[in-house]
């Protein structure tokens, strides 16, 4: 744990979005909804690089990130799903596991270049979104609980 | 293989960007250098989704992913490495390792909105490059060859 590192101290993401304990990671629901389902898989531990982990941990965790695309496929029906570790803004390991929609503005672009204002949910879409990408994680049997 | 797949069908990565063929993928140096270091892993079979690859497959993949970080790591001393397996114009997985060095000129920001004149190497400085990073693969016996 490191007291600087937002995640590790609970600031972020917010408690209200989470979809999952995936085992060595934690999923929840981004806040922005533009791209809908985007989701974010947290590391329990505070780690930066892939190579301080070690192999199991690795292993275990590609196998969640997989995991939580696989329901985001099943939810979403996208037609690409991307995945990426930047840690540029925070460096604690987490990864954005984010559909790429049919109707998606702008299909051939990474999210981070397609300009738009932030979608927060109101409560009850939040809440029936994170159920259904929820309902999906758990259905799969990939060692996630609630 | 997938015969209207430009990855499975060599016409990207160009030839002379190899960098070692770590055993479920192939290393390159990206074509564009304006992040030094920047490199692609590239699935030999032809996938989509990391969801579509047996576990095995997947705690390789990520182990080679992690090599390849880790020699960019000793090779470039970034502040911070990113993984991105995106696919919106390239759907066959390969991931971009890009090592975000000291003199970064947007630390915070995915490289994907930092506007730039893409920086092709000449053929001498795009050999060494080749060569400084390989050696570093090579040199922590993860299984990589050249």
């Amino acid at each position: 744990m490191n007291l600087t590192c937002t995640a590790c101290s609970g600031q972020w993401p917010p408690v209200d979005h989470r979809i999952a304990d995936c085992g060595t990671s934690i999923a929840y629901l981004f806040e922005d909804q533009f791209f809908p389902g985007w989701t974010v898989l947290v590391l329990k531990r505070h780690a930066t690089e892939l190579f301080q982990l070690s192999a199991d941990e690795r292993s275990r965790l590609i196998e969640e990130v997989s995991a939580i695309a696989e329901a985001l496929m099943e939810a979403f029906h996208p037609t690409k799903i991307n995945y990426e570790l930047l840690g540029n803004q925070l460096s604690h390991i987490h990864w954005h596991v984010i559909p790429r929609l049919v109707d998606d503005p702008s299909p051939r672009d990474p999210v981070w270049t397609v300009m738009h204002d932030k979608q927060p949910l109101r409560p009850a879409d939040l809440a029936a979104r994170i159920a259904l990408i929820r309902s999906r994680v758990l259905l799969n049997d990939h060692g996630c609980s609630p």
